[in-house]
């Protein structure tokens, strides 16, 4: 057993504020802190390690708690995209081992109950004492302490580890191989529930990392075309660079643009990598309108389509324009959706379902994931100037890197 | 060929009011009418054939129209859910022949388009010239005539027609074989898209016919407990008769109910069965609320499980109680789906994917759907009552006899 | 803990020849003994639970090893059906609690390797040194000890047991819900893979407790006509019990017979529940024929359909008629499948896919799988007689009630 | 109506031997000829359309025939690879126009049965009176007039053909599409019905243009990478130049080989591409083995994984090596599949299932498949030595322009 030293952690602190502070070393049990479930408190994670975390990347799901839209509580240590280095082992883990780098799924799953064993580790009975889901570092998920730190405890190990099969070939590509644990499973699920296959047409709402993630797996799938729509040209121009066709959706609505592409104005799939924080089009571009994205995606999407939906949707959002939307209902125009007979796919995406698919797609050189969302480096003292420039916008994905681990 | 004789049809004449007229032989072409799309007038149809209609069920879908809650005009012959005898074949008819007994899906496809040649035929590109799909006797659906008639033409016939094996067989379980026009398929499809299966606990909205075809389609996939909810007690005490649990949604909303009848407050799968026309529950029952089942189905359904929609929503709705309402915009709690990471499948059922199968089942005894539904065999001359009957809110399931075919 | 105390089992003594014998009672470790592979011994069971065997089957892939064409050692403790009541729990095991009367399913699993994760714990990686998959006392699948025994250790016990809901009522179903260990889900599993759905023909091959499993089966999949083939009338009398249409393999080739029954001389589906030791038809009825089943299979099966075959192939049979059979060399007439464009599944059922909902459809009354394999309850020490009156071909189902908890 | 004009055409004369002949020219009828079904003499074809044909490609199923291994009549006209301009239309053809550009599928279907309706087209009811399934050219598959000719006629030509949507763009592309009608369908297939998918390991067992085909398509598919073995140096080579790792199995049984590439000695997914004309690895290399390709995959794929079967199986082989294979019948290891729990899917590629996908990935340069198979244009009068090349195995595929349409 390792002896017990000390950590530092990104924490939340208040609206709009984050802070690098130190936290205690992570133990194979969930202690009492901010934001834990009472029902967790003292939990044993014998089936546990605890990971120096070598990558941990600041999230757009993150952004919703800091910008003060959740009720999370000053002083919850923030981070679910985790990947590390095994330094100690619960005496019931059996197969990972001191030593082994490891993907961490931000769905933290039991591997016993019913859900797990049904392949949808994004709604795990068992860690979530309030309701099915789990992730690091997030309000109202359990409180298992978040990963944007030096060191980071991970229960049901066995299970939910993906170690990478050669140590210095995956510290080369640790730059993609940090988008397993989130972003990549998170937009191709997004692209797969979609529908997109090979000779698809997709579009793409949103133009941050999910967005051009799902972009990346509908060309992993085969799509003829991609197309992504945002109103942050930095972004669009990103999207381009990796192929895609790209739309501003501050000069209106996509599908316009979407015939001048194709000729035709409905794509195949769509995707919303927005959620709840929509803006309007045209206009409109700017003020929130919750359900703008997915009454657009009905437009757009040809009859018997597929809408998958990564981005997320909460049952309340105190800080929302109207009572409506606090309430978290949204006004959706269904019938157009049912006079085209679409289908919609929603949730948290399972990322044991793909990331080790995903993983031998990077390893082999099949997909660039970094480049496409522009993975940048950062240290952990930096990550409340990443958190401060990935909300003005920019392109960019940041990566935190505790321990000056990742090569230049 | 045969000659032209007499002909009768349920005609929709106003609100709230349909008569049996006197209408044109059928022909191997769409002529102009009430509510026939102008660019299909003239059409011909060497690909179709002429039916005497052996039954054609009153469907609940009809029912939008006749309350006037849509701009079908005056004159509109009626009837989508049709099986009949061939009286007369073009000459692109290859395989069905004078004088075969065939189910008619209530879907019009031609057989030829990306969407029928991908089994999508609830959504035919070349049949309707506004938007994907069609139907026979429907408004804004490519002016088909409708089939609740003595004779009526059926085109692309080869494709669309499903022969009964042999005719005698057939004529003895036809109030069977008349559901596999519409309401078993769609109900069946309802069930499936939902995710009903073996073991499944799969909760029906709505006890009209369709709803009670969706829970003989689910005890057909093995479901294990279904559970149908209404506020008509007729019609739950039929969904009883043929081994269903039941609950009166007067009593308030579902969940409680479900636990006592379950143990857990949710079920794997669920189905709405109502659709736009919506009412609440509890102490809201009888007012329209339009999302009332929609948000229900999402509070009751286990996480990561499936709704399925066959119950029918509208792009707009001039009869609505409320502005969102009329633009077809329901306030959805869409962020209780996305949290259970539930899916959504909506729009017509594409009756030709079911059919068959559903009729080898009825075949071989293996299933009793015009029990189930209580199918009421009527002349003609009484279909307006039954029309009047059906919207009273009778368990019964109306099947128009236009020519005393049906023995007693 | 439990004091150890007195354990008694069913062993292979040699070919022909079954025992109750004393053995050890069961750690949470696998210790050596007859069939342990030696990597495994020693193995660390913290995972696991020992449970007092509530009801334990004889299978027809016990026979094999039985009947001597095997290389099963000696003091091989048999049993892979086990229904029992936890005794004692490993200190890694958190969900399953002493006193849980549990299903485990025969296949060992560890819920932690890459083909658990994705439900393929048919062919788990870490329990079986050999190769993938594994079993409870079973040569050559890692040498966990059986569970024809008072008492078993079962390791996993958290991903592998399957937990009854209410143990009185389990108690009650126990003839039903002990066939959830193996044979229902195998059967269920031979049905599902040949396509059996809705409406379906679907052919049996083999009337034995997996064939009549596969029937059920293939009816909770809604099947419109489930017909079952074998060469013993008993078992075909068995099969007419619960509606079934029967041939007599014995009078010559199915399809003629399948022709007088469907008028159509094919089916959509068809299942091998015969395997390796398959024999001859008409004439030949009698002779091993290794290859019979499977290519009478594809003359039978209609062209599109699919072949399930549940039944063992081995890749080697010390004891078969010629040296083809020998090295596992079927002379299979492939062409014909493939002409048909028939698809093929092999391999053992991963029960833990199934078993959650087919229990679900035992405890709603939805299926009535204990009737139709004629369970018939026998104590431990009249297992020999079992063993030996199942090999004679009666048309019976045995369970062995080693401790008399089996209400008679 | 167009006047009937001059044809000539490419015809089978005997083992080894084909001409450019003189033949009628097509009437929307199918006439008698060498090899047509009596049944089908006289058939009308007004569903049907004259072709002119701008590409027609040899395929290896050709080969079969010219060698001498079928009963294919002298005077047969080959040819089932079709891409051409529609110059006349059947009365009955509502969707298709002439100077329409469109490829057609080689399997013939009629899209009025219920195997068509199922998207099951390579096994239509309607087209072959001896079995389920036919194609162009082809011996025993009904005796449709085959298309490496200057015209040609194709059946029920709205459900068949699939129209480009813009007509120079095509004929630009054309050496891609004319790939859309067998073998870039049939690769895919093949990858896709093997499980295929992003980050899958995948074999292909030959590496003749089906087989790089098949590579093609599971690249598409997003495999990780993609091995093909062969014995064809020049061939290995091609596959080599898009990406494929290579296998020399003169050199030994593929398995070592993939374990140096992969570090196991597994695929996740394999095809067979060569089908029963196959030889042996190793010392046993060149000498016909039917079985030996089948066999060698189950070995290489890794437990859980499937086997795609595109290559050709025969139900009997007059030119067969022994008489078990001149019966169909081949000696497989099944039990070694079996134990790895793999499924075998077989038969013709359904075409229309693909082409329009594929289509639209080589129209928007998503892929390359005229560079994979080193597409190769040459005249009508070339044939024969095209036919001859391509028997001696270089690495082309043989492309006949019968107009001089294709641009240089």
């Amino acid at each position: 057993m390792m002896t017990a030293s000390a950590n530092r952690a990104v924490t939340y602190v208040g609206p709009g504020k984050v802070e690098v502070r130190e936290i205690e070393f992570p133990k194979l049990e969930l202690r009492d802190g901010p934001g834990v479930n009472p029902a967790n408190v003292g939990r044993k994670c014998e089936h546990g390690v605890i990971l120096k975390v070598v990558s941990t990347n600041i999230c757009g799901s993150d952004q919703h708690m800091v910008r003060g839209r959740t009720t999370a509580p000053e002083g919850l240590v923030l981070g679910h995209e985790i990947t590390g280095e095994v330094v100690e082992v619960g005496r019931d883990v059996e197969f990972i081992k001191v030593g082994d780098l490891c993907s961490v799924p931000f769905n933290i799953a039991c591997g016993r109950c019913r859900n797990c064993k049904e392949r949808k580790t994004g709604i795990c009975l068992n860690v979530n004492p309030d309701r099915p889901g789990s992730a690091f570092g997030y309000v109202d998920m359990g409180g298992w302490v978040g990963g944007q730190a030096e060191y980071v405890m991970a229960p049901y190990a066995d299970f939910n580890l993906l170690k990478f099969p050669d140590k210095d070939q995956a510290l080369e590509k640790i730059r993609d191989l940090t988008m397993l644990s989130d972003i990549f499973p998170t937009g191709y699920h997004g692209a797969l529930t979609a529908g997109a296959r090979a000779g698809s047409t997709v579009y793409v709402a949103g133009a941050g990392p999910v967005g051009l993630a799902a972009a990346v797996g509908a060309q992993l799938l085969g799509a003829a075309v991609v197309i992504v729509g945002d109103l942050n040209t930095e972004r669009l121009a990103q999207a381009r660079s990796f192929g895609c066709e790209t739309i501003d959706v501050s000069g209106g609505a996509p599908q316009d643009q979407i015939e001048q592409l194709l000729g035709v104005p409905e794509v195949d799939a769509a995707i919303d990598a927005v959620g709840f924080e929509a803006r309007g089009h045209g206009g409109d571009a700017g003020h929130e309108q919750p359900a703008a994205v997915l009454n657009s995606l009905m437009e757009l999407t040809t009859a018997g389509g597929g809408i998958g939906i990564p981005g997320l949707y909460v049952t309340g959002d105190p800080g929302a324009a109207d009572d409506a939307a606090k309430a978290g209902a949204l006004s959706l125009s269904l019938g157009t959706g049912w006079a085209k007979s679409l289908s919609f796919a929603t949730g948290q995406c399972p990322v044991m379902s793909y990331h080790r698919e995903l993983m031998n797609a990077i390893l082999a050189d099949r997909v660039q994931i970094a480049k496409a969302v522009n993975a940048t480096v950062i240290t952990l003292d930096d990550a409340p100037r990443g958190y401060s420039a990935f909300d003005s916008g920019v392109a960019q994905k940041f990566v935190i890197d505790p321990h000056g681990m990742i090569a230049v």
